[in-house]
């Protein structure tokens, strides 16, 4: 038999934190300490803090002028001017100096009229005019702050206007880190992983979430897969934190020793919490300290720190959780979800008409770049089936609401040219974030059908008419009214390996089924193009090696023909080019962008079509390689070609 | 004449904004520099950023089990289970290792039977399943981050995972801010301020604001009030920043040089924006550098701050200049506006109810403590004339909108028990911060009636019945079922100097005349209770000296007679004490919170009727002597007087 753990039953979010709190005891991990006040931003009292001086400490002139004794002034009428004699019966003030003794009244330079020795006035100062009487901000001995009130830049202000100089507050949280795996190369020596290698980063992602709760951390060096290792550096590691987060072996793997050694130093707590991705973690305690096991996908990892560590952090810490801001959006696509478990679905979200729409990306736990590419998530409930299409769902956002108007939705299909376009449109004054959804040149015209997308990428072409794109339009989005413009013509071909070793020709070399092919998903341009060839060439899909095996970019087929991984695909030139592969050409075609008429005037629209009307949008193109940019910029209509 | 500025036109902020930003050249002022990726939290990308590796590197195991060639379990079936040996016809792995040459699938341990040297499947494994695909993340080459992109903790993970570990970011903002004014002390001295000095703070609550934007920051000693020594400590300042601040003299006192040293450095382009508080804003430009004069008042250096210095540095950076979370709150009090001029009106926040209601703070521009004690504030425009009651604003949020469920909102009358209770509901596992706004007991039913508080603390002493709090429920409130829970007895009396030097025996003592009072705002409790007994003696108002002088608090009626400022006042002995002051009584009150029934199951009252109940206030209260607690945390009947 293998040694393999057995997960513990694995239970609901909210009550794996609401275990892990009620087994620590916070009042003795947690110690109050004496600091500086200015250096005391975003720590948390540990207790009431009294003013100790009062703000002013003394009357205060509020304006620039005379300091007057208010009763001497009552006879002052319009058209019956008082004279008040300087430095006598009237004393010049700033803004803030000390009320002279016996005065207690300010009136505003602009009030008097200056005759050199003295000034008149046509107007009484009432008592305490224009003073700022003592105390009036802070009067010394009343309270300030509670305790458990996070500290911020006014709070400072506030204080040393007080006096307070020092203040106690709670110890910040410090957390431990132990990457763990035999596979795991530190980042620190720069490396280039081959392959069984992986270089180490979700410490860094556990320190950057962790600096953002004020937490202390600090990393080891990865331990390699040995239980007699793992215990000796959690040892370690609890001397000097609050909490210790072994990364990875947190599954039940046979290298998967966390929950072991978590138990035989202490308590385990928690072994699986009902969330996908993030269901291999681990809790317990030890020295009355929190031990977690994080699991060592990314995408589950952060969901281990957001929805575990944070709410027990921000406890320990006496801070209310964060919350993030939330919005409506509405689904571009259905979304099944396995009911029994709570899953966090990761969106591409934008602004788009009136409303938020979003894109679902990839669901892989092991893929942190669609936490990258999003703009917040969405939670499937644990007894829910998934998402319908055009379904209005809660989603919690990365950055606060407004960025999503600088977000220029795009769905469609994927072209290198793309990151060009998205990378100088953050240029301007007014930066435009392209986010950029990848379901082919079908999948952009359902976008623009059900309203997600302010534009769409197409490069579909039409064998009966010789045309790009309209007959599609035509057929597909007959009730929505676009402009279409042209992004570039581009070369596609068969990505082959550097130096074509099977010195692949054409479509013809896919006859006998022993060169193996990597395809494009359904609804991508390139297949219809594909499917068109192998159509005109007579050759039955079912007889094309690989014909099944999908994939959703350019850039993923050459990765695939690079690694041996498939011995060619039909892909762009460019990305042949970007991986240093050969590139055996078949066909041109138009690849334009698709805008609803209704969108034309859209200030990222705007930006988008100018930005295409430039010379540095051809010339950006035209050393990629492989794209021809006559009609760039320009606008399409139907019976068109290539020009 | 008066050695005086005179103010620019004052304009509009977006207008100073775009002057600043159309004066600057960001592309010569900003250099990019190379730092290392996993320091590179919060930083701005200045280029493109492109995969060095692939992610995996390598096909890798997606799931613990067994790594087998597709084609080789095709003939498995439900009760036709194929067998394969270990280590040649299946290779065990776990999530992460490489997949062994040959094969292209894995097959989950939960999936097989294990016979010792073989195992057994009963389905097929489909070509690449369970198999994280070279590249399913990131493709070498491919653009990771446009230029202009602030790098999240996700975007470390990405960038390392794709072998990156040097990164062209944008240079940090460099501010140097120069503290002005002969009253000025150094924080850093730890000083006890004298009349006429003031501690340094402004610099520090920058710093903080500054710190939040990622700004490097640095305060210089503050310089005296003298041209010279300005025009030096400017000079030496810009040779190592971006951004220079000078604080204060920035309005048209005669010691005011800002604006003339800009002018004589550089260009002065603002003197002065459309916006209160913060007016006295000024903006300039040398050597391609942004020169600011902030304002010496502490909330008008905040907006000087917020409203102008955080856009420019936002765009100086590269970022999204930051919005606050918004929410439409109802005002508890007509707020009139001067037109002409944009108001910003600090407010005390919670949810109540429903919905949100706010109470307008105080509205001098000197009063940190408005900023500490507000959660957001809103914007009365220029064209403006104010808000009216009821009416509901949009109000910009200091933290997110989650924390006004935690926040007790109370309006009415001031007493320093509250402060314990604020302190302790802070102790909690779920916190609960009250905010409390006095506007006297008459000021706590009105707001009960307009529905913007929880909870109303309420001493008003009806002579005809003798009973408290009751009559004025039935007469002000005859709509609103309450419950009227008691707080505490309290004992009212003078205020005195210490050893009562006039020898103040009571009422009496004010009727001639010549001991000076300091009186509560109208609809206090406390006037209420002093007219009460000037009516008992037939002493008549007018007859006392200070009777129009207001204050809002019972500390603020101590702190004027701790300063002479009057010779006596009314207030309870709490205050006294405090500040060591003498305390002639006069009377014992009730004083009694009104809770709505509506909110009685509210759990932020219930926790503050548990706390009421508990030996815990009792004992503090107590502590700050002048209280009786007989009957603290019981339900209070018409007609029961003291009990």
């Amino acid at each position: 038999m293998s040694k393999r753990n057995i997960y513990l039953k694995t239970i609901p979010v909210h009550e794996a934190v609401a275990t892990a709190i009620a087994a620590l005891d916070r009042e003795t991990l947690v110690k109050p300490e004496s600091i500086a006040v200015h250096e005391a931003l975003n720590r948390v009292t540990s207790e009431a803090v009294h003013a100790r001086c009062s703000s002013p400490t003394y009357h205060s002139a509020a304006m620039d002028g005379y300091a007057v004794k208010s009763d001497t002034t009552f006879p002052a009428r319009e058209g019956q001017p008082l004279d008040l004699i300087k430095n006598k019966t009237c004393i010049p003030v700033n803004t803030g100096n000390a009320l002279p003794d016996g005065m207690d009244a300010v009136i505003m330079i602009e009030n008097i009229v200056d005759n050199g020795d003295s000034v008149s006035i046509e107007a009484p100062a009432f008592p305490w005019q224009h003073v700022r009487r003592i105390g009036e901000d802070i009067v010394a001995t009343e309270m300030l702050l509670p305790r458990n009130h996070t500290i911020s830049a006014f709070d400072l202000g506030a204080l040393l206007s007080a006096g307070i100089y020092e203040i106690k507050v709670h110890e910040k949280i410090r957390m431990t880190f132990i990457p763990t795996g035999d596979e795991i190369l530190p980042f620190a020596d720069r490396p280039t992983p081959k392959p069984g290698e992986v270089i180490e980063s979700n410490s860094q992602v556990f320190r950057s979430l962790a600096l953002g709760l004020d937490v202390e951390f600090k990393a080891t060096l990865p331990v390699r897969d040995r239980e007699d290792l793992l215990a000796k550096a959690v040892e370690t590691a609890l001397q000097n934190s609050h909490i210790v987060v072994i990364g990875a072996g947190s599954s039940a793997g046979s290298k998967d020793f966390t929950s072991k050694t978590i138990a035989q130093l202490g308590t385990l707590l928690v072994h699986g919490i009902a969330v996908m991705p993030g269901k291999p973690t681990v809790l317990g305690t030890a020295q009355n300290k929190l031990l977690v096991g994080a699991p060592g996908y990314p995408v589950s990892a952060v969901v281990c720190f957001e929805d575990v560590l944070t709410p027990i952090i921000s406890w320990l810490s006496g801070k209310p959780t964060p919350e993030r801001e939330k919005v409506q959006v509405r689904l571009a696509r259905r979304t099944p979800s396995k009911p029994g478990m709570e899953e966090i679905v990761r969106l591409a979200v934008g602004k788009v008409g009136e409303g938020y729409a979003g894109v679902p990306l990839a669901r892989g736990a092991g893929m942190i770049t669609t936490l990258t590419k999003a703009q917040g998530f969405t939670r499937v409930p644990a007894e829910s089936e998934g998402i319908e299409l055009n379904e209005s769902v809660e989603v919690e956002l990365f950055s606060g609401k407004q960025t999503l108007e600088a977000i220029l939705m795009h769905v469609g299909s994927h072209d290198n040219t793309l990151d060009l376009l998205g990378d100088i449109l953050m240029g301007g004054d007014t930066p435009i974030r392209l986010v950029s959804t990848h379901a082919g040149s079908m999948g952009g015209l359902a976008a623009l059908k059900t309203d997600v997308a302010l534009f769409a990428g197409v490069h579909l072409f039409d064998p009966e008419s010789g045309d790009f794109n309209f007959p599609f339009l035509e057929k597909y989005l007959p009730d929505v009214d676009v402009t279409v413009i042209n992004l570039a013509i581009r070369h596609q071909g068969f990505i082959v390996p550097k130096g074509n070793p099977l010195n692949i020709t054409g479509i013809e070399s896919l006859r006998d089924g022993k060169v193996s092919f990597i395809n494009r998903q359904r609804g991508a341009g390139t297949r219809i193009l594909f499917d068109y060839h192998l159509d005109n060439a007579e050759i039955l899909p079912t007889f094309v090696k690989g014909y099944d095996r999908e994939e959703y970019t350019h850039m993923a087929v050459a990765a695939n023909v690079l690694t041996g991984s498939a011995d060619c695909g039909l892909g762009i030139y460019a990305a042949a080019k970007a991986l240093d592969l050969g590139f055996v050409p078949l066909a041109h075609e138009r690849y334009d962008l698709i805008i609803p008429d209704k969108y034309m005037q859209d200030k990222r629209i705007i930006s988008l079509i100018n930005l295409l009307k430039s010379d540095e949008i051809k010339k950006a193109v035209s050393e990629l390689g492989g794209y021809d940019t006559p009609l760039t910029g320009k606008i399409m209509k139907p019976g068109m070609g290539l020009g």
